[in-house]
């Protein structure tokens, strides 16, 4: 099934095998309190519950057939790394390769179902994850007796807050042979925001502007905008209206519908569905000015403030916290409460 | 807020009071197995259990004050009592008026929460029974963090088979104030089945041509259409298609979104909703023939031969079943499977 | 159909025949350029044009058997009248005599369909209008095939701000019948806001704090959820995400999904569907409080300041604008934008 | 953007290049009434015209860049080729080779905004095109205020009857580089449809087994279940029920939601959503088993004769007719109306 690439992109040392990613697959995050995220994640949320240890929980959506989010209880709330799936373990020793030609530190790591997960830290300090080999368990999808809440269907993308994003979205496009669906410009057409792809979808990973890098956000697709406001019900109905901090509405990048919610730790959840396809070949960028009134939200609707600066720490190669770094754009956008 | 109606639609003995009867409310089904009910209208419709005792389960729909299904343990299963709420307590002196001016039995019954109900037997042998006076109970309308399965909101209309539709109409329309909403006829405008109501919806009682008087089925409103379809998918997911009767579809009469399910038992539940207003002083009742294919699903759809040919036993007023006896019009509507 | 209702809450001049209304049933806004208005509501909101006029149209919903809302070219965008359909004739000479017994202006007037309307101005200014008699037409219920846009289905309710809200409520529930579903009081327990209704559902009228009296809104019922995110969806396909206001969210009074939406001379229109039936003799109206942040969206999204502000000018019985008056209560709920 | 890659599962004269072809692309109808067509297709259910010649239309869903069905008025109904879009022009050239190799019957054609189409006949005579270069146009997607009907989205996959599912099967997965999501075998364990995918969702094209090969179905994604739930309203408002032919329903083999309509000529469309991704390195085929009562429709429908007995003619390389031949496996599954 691994499909062997020839990069040749970079002059160093002649053409290298490029890693062909599948898509985006699982993270890791750290809580303070597992009992307060876990009424939040499945008594309300209906996540599934595949494994339990002692201080951990491995979750999945209804689709899934891994987990795709690990809960972690420990002292601060992070984001251990942000994990890719590969083709094949040759995957992961192109990306060795490419680790040491750039002097990228990474190291071999475990987690429960994936005996051999490549970490590495990429070169803007974003802790990534690669791994082919899992444990796959027999999906819910037409368990529908068994769906509980809105029923979360499957990991969609992952959006991180980068100070260059234009730099950043070079590195992954040409390194990691990721594609660019949308992009968004200020008005001196330095890039805002950009969605990249691997696997046919919107995007595997969004990279937005500000103090970074940081985690914006974890996504997770929906079967249907109705599940969407159930979610909201469902979260007005236990009186926690708080967790709900943007939408719902449809997206103008993507067109897709959305919701954005906050977990007890802060850490930011995206419910997503029903954006479109980028499988041709001669599929053209879409390009957004950053001020555009339909572009975050097409109805017009305003975004609360707290949404383009508050995201969540990321856990650095050596323990701690990556340090936050502003760029050279600064500002949020327009339409904002 | 009861409105005092004097009847002038008979001469016999000068004008009586003419009840004032709200809406369709609760009935009480006999079941073989209480754990098999239990785990069909509990675990998979996601009812809400109101009150249990031994051998006896009270539900109700998320927008239910009451219990409006209850479920009793016994060796045959049947349908105890079809019953109305009125206005006030004169009305139910008006009924028994009515009863004892017609010949019909009637007495007073006790349910939980209804201290004072009258149970009372139509010129046709229906079970029905009035009550007043109710315990009401917060209901989890907004509660939307406790719904469960589909969500069924509320009691929406009963639908019996009796074999003389159009005596049985009138009888409704001329005592107990009904109004006419639709009706099918056949090729000889016989009355093949008529839909009448008191709400200001389509109907709380609707007659259809068949053997009886037998309960066709009892309804619950639905939020809206994928609730419907999410209905469907548990029942598939629990390995039970063949509860699935009907449906789904859109009915030609009423307009309304559908499903039939059996329980256990046999007994017919329809999924309804979004059907329309018949208040207006100038509603002229609409007309259908028994053999248009868009009649009882305007999709064209057709009818399973046991949605015609199956049907509870009702309760006899002094005990056993009421027998079923054949009317005048025999077969059944084109466009069966 | 008429049901006479004896009114026995008022002292003066012994028992008094109490109109009985059936429901809210149209209005007339004045518009300053009728072209503009017919691209918003049939262009885009899709309602159908059951007359035309020079100067006038004549429009509906799928499920409205008459038109519901004239829109007629003048210099002034205002609103003409709010109508309400009664059971019958002698409904009209009841109300007659009420305005003739507290003082009130009214007149006969001539609608197009409606050859007997009789125009009263409530003590607090608001100009009614009382019809029976109507030219009713073949719905488009069912003829799917024609409906357009979102698929706009029956007038539901209007709502009113008013300086007063608690007198104002009084005069409708006892001189003309309604019954109170849901209200707010401030910290003084004094009304906020009323919601009354004749038809069994939430409201009718809707009754809010604020300079008035003036129009706030003008509500149709929708199908389902699915239309009124279409609704958003087509305003935005237009590039006119402008005209969305509010939402869309579920209240938190009435449980309804909800959008509000500016037509081109800012008259309100507010897109509304599945709230609950308040039939039951026992009903018990819902109390909120003013500032509790699930009242307005039940998922605690914030209300702009435009919402509280903004309103229709009312046309007064002898021409021109009902003057706007303050009432004691002033400023506007927390949780605004 | 394209990929090259090495077969290596032929012995037949060294590794040959496999083309990368990116998914299923357009199709051409031909009618006996195009002006029948029109109204099916265009005026109910609301595709967008993209071009108009005589004599034939070219028509889209809302989020396709090309026209993706060309209708075309002729003698005789039939499906001219279906057409797969490759990644670059070297993919056709190395589709050429293969037709050479096997001795496939091949020649260049072209189509409006399609300048080089292959056109080849694969081994079991069904009419393939493929091409590169395409001429695109601006999308409707979030142009919602164009959208009408029901707004079929985008096209989504094809289904063909052919005589042999397991031989024609291989050839498609060794050839031309398919993948196998979900397949149904009869008690003997003999293939009885197969669901093969290019795009990373469940099929680019399904195999049955039948008298062929014909054209079952052409497919179109909608987005949502509202959506699909619309055409059975539009049709049936449109007094064409009959045009309905199976559904809606979900599908077991998928997980999607589904409707099958006819068209004026008899050519079958699938409106379908909501189906799962294929992309993971070792995602497993889903085996059905050919008269297990949830494969076809999970809630346990019985499908029609029709469905099973009806398909359209394909056009033959050289003109007329490709003759249809029966199989070995005969009958039709369990579960039939």
């Amino acid at each position: 099934m691994t499909e062997a690439q020839v990069s040749g992109t970079q002059g160093s040392g002649g053409p290298r095998i490029r890693p062909n990613i599948i898509r985006i697959a699982h993270t890791v995050f750290t809580v303070r309190n597992l009992e307060a995220s876990r009424a939040f994640y499945v008594d309300l949320l209906g996540m599934n519950v595949l494994h339990e240890e002692s201080g951990a929980l491995y979750l999945r959506g209804v689709e899934d057939r891994e987990w795709t989010l690990k809960l972690e209880q420990q002292v601060s709330p992070r984001v251990r790394h942000l994990a890719y799936r590969v083709a094949g373990e040759a995957d992961l020793d192109a990306l060795v390769a490419l680790a040491e030609q750039q002097g990228l530190p990474w190291r071999w790591e475990e987690e429960l179902d994936r005996p051999r997960v490549l970490r590495l830290q990429d070169p803007f300090g974003l802790p990534l994850a690669f791994y082919h080999q899992s444990g796959t368990h027999r999906w819910l999808l037409q368990d529908y007796h068994l769906h509980r809440g809105p029923g979360l269907q499957r990991v969609d993308h992952v959006n991180v807050m980068v100070p260059d994003v234009e730099r950043t979205m070079r590195w992954y496009l040409d390194e990691l042979g990721f594609r660019l669906s949308e992009y968004t410009v200020d008005e001196q057409e330095r890039y805002w925001a950009a969605w990249i792809q691997r696997r046919g979808g919107v995007h595997d990973l969004a990279l937005t502007n500000g103090p970074g890098p940081r985690l914006h956000h974890w996504a997770y697709w929906m079967p249907d905008i109705t599940s969407i406001i159930r979610t909201c019900d469902i979260l007005a109905g236990a009186r926690q209206p708080e967790r709900i901090e943007r939408g719902p509405g449809r997206h103008g990048v993507s067109n897709a519908f959305f919701l954005y919610i906050r977990d007890p730790d802060g850490h930011r959840i995206e419910l997503y569905t029903s954006d479109y396809l980028t499988v041709d070949p001669d599929f053209e960028p879409i390009r957004w000015l950053r001020d555009d009134p339909r572009r975050q939200t097409l109805w017009g609707a305003r975004t609360p403030r707290s949404w383009f600066e508050e995201a969540s720490e990321l856990e650095a190669f050596d323990g701690g916290a990556v340090p936050a770094v502003e760029g050279d754009l600064t500002g949020i956008p327009a339409h904002v409460i």
